[in-house]
């Protein structure tokens, strides 16, 4: 495949991934409109936010791995494993929102928050703040029910490496936390943090996914090296920008409360800004080695050194 | 086969799914206790909520469904599946307790409020109920994955009930928030609040993915029925039970805030308590009816109006 067809080819799978995206959450609000405009309500949150863009980063991993690793370019399958990370994605953000208290998320205001201030202009019972959080948390546990049952018609093969990424989030973003309101991380915890939170979550498991569909779960261990390199200086990066950040820049609240004091923690642990820049060029290297030594096809090699350049040096 | 043995096979089967749910949390304890003990605080969660006990009953409906449509009784397949309703459960309880801010569950504080609490006495960053919330939202969410990873054998026939599970579960969690903080519901919304949150999730689904995995599929218009009938008269006596509860007696927090308001707002919409009553017993006798016109083993039929009146009739 010439790098031209690549690119193409691709981009046809990510627009298909889209109409997908679109299709589930079409069936499903038609599905509970006809039960009022109320139980449309959590479909309707994991339908915003899915509108509202995104990097569609791991649909794009996935995706990827999936066609270097030489799948077919119009099977359904992969077109449902990419769908399913983006709707696990659209729940990890929900439920994010929730733990840090956030107010905006790709330039919209989040749907705790929104729910909240409902609640509050209408005088309704209780209380706004915990009446926006549920809806949250329920529209995520929502998404994630999507996601799972878009991964039902997959290889058996895929589903080990899908429950792994999922546990691997979820102590990730524990941890995450935790260091965050104890204000003390090691640098090996902080090192885990960004295996399992970006690594491993971000590109890892989705190229593993991607290489598992067309039945290539030799490549695995590539991607593994790949995968956590470009995950952790995805992270780096991500802390770089975030230290500089405001909220008009990245879409997302501004670091407060603990989110601000993780990443000082962070930041610390690894050594303060200079020390990250040069981290983040010797991961990436790393990264780009980790395929410049597989038996992808030079065309694909040349693509994914290109693609951690652009995540590990990206300013948003 | 006769009473005794469907007992006395029964109980075997519940007691493997013990082992099995005692086995998933042991070996995931001793997976991340190797990454150091704050690792472990999500899956110390789960495993807490788990071995407090609780009715179990989403096991015993999916065992005996399994059991009523002739599965063997040595197949891992239907303790895998009955495991797995449990941990959905586990799931389900956790994220309900923030939505409810309650602070007992199964006679112990909620998960929430403990870290909550740890992180007020421990002086830490940020908002204590912040912290706690985030706990109790992530070791729901891990509570899930084992359970979508304990579902990952099953037979495909299977995958899809499981969804619809999930999605209606959801729904009606929503749902029941709405109407408790907007303090009116309709009897009809009520009516579907019931079938989703407790029909079709307690009973319905359980029983379908029992039937189903022993293969027969054909099951499931007699125990739709039946389920619906008697997850109505369940969740009719659970608003009974809570209306004269304290917090001793059931070992979850009496009704606060908007639980509180949703139940005197159903019980309204339902007539009151003597109306109440009489409907749970029209629904009993409903649920008994459809296995008895089913092509079930008389003996089953027996034991499904006996675990019907128990379900119904309950005092706690």
């Amino acid at each position: 495949m010439d790098p031209a067809s690549v690119s193409s080819v691709r981009s046809g799978l990510l627009a298909a991934v889209e109409e997908r995206l679109a299709g589930v959450l079409k069936e499903e609000l038609n599905r509970w409109s006809a039960h009022g405009e109320r139980a449309v309500v959590p479909v309707g949150e994991v339908a915003s936010l899915v509108r509202a863009g995104g990097k569609r980063l791991r649909p794009l991993f996935c995706v990827s791995g999936y066609l270097a690793a030489g799948g077919a370019p119009d099977a359904p399958e992969i077109v449902d494993a990419a769908a399913a990370l983006e709707f696990l994605h659209t729940c990890a953000l929900l439920h994010d929102d929730v733990a840090d208290g956030a107010r905006l998320r790709r330039g919209l205001p989040t749907a705790h928050a929104r729910h909240a201030e409902e609640h509050r202009a209408q005088g309704w019972n209780g209380e706004p703040r915990r009446f926006g959080e549920s809806v949250a948390v329920l529209a995520g546990d929502l998404a994630l029910a999507y996601a799972d049952r878009l991964m039902a018609g997959l290889p058996p093969e895929v589903k080990p490496i899908w429950d792994e990424l999922r546990i691997e989030l979820i102590v990730g973003e524990y941890l995450d936390v935790d260091t965050a309101v104890r204000g003390e991380v090691t640098p090996e915890l902080a090192r885990w943090i960004a295996v399992w939170k970006s690594g491993s979550y971000t590109v890892r498991r989705p190229l593993e996914i991607g290489a598992a569909v067309a039945g290539r779960s030799d490549l695995a261990p590539a991607f593994e090296t790949y995968g956590e390199k470009l995950g952790e200086a995805f992270q780096l990066r991500d802390d770089l920008i975030g230290v500089a950040d405001d909220s008009e820049r990245s879409g997302k609240s501004a670091g407060h409360g603990w989110d601000a004091a993780a990443l000082r923690g962070r930041m610390a642990a690894n050594g303060g800004a200079a020390e990250v820049e040069r981290r983040i060029e010797q991961l990436t290297e790393e990264a780009c080695a980790a395929v410049r030594t597989s038996s992808l096809d030079p065309v694909w090699q040349r693509e994914f050194a290109a693609m951690a350049f652009r995540a590990a040096y990206r300013d948003r």
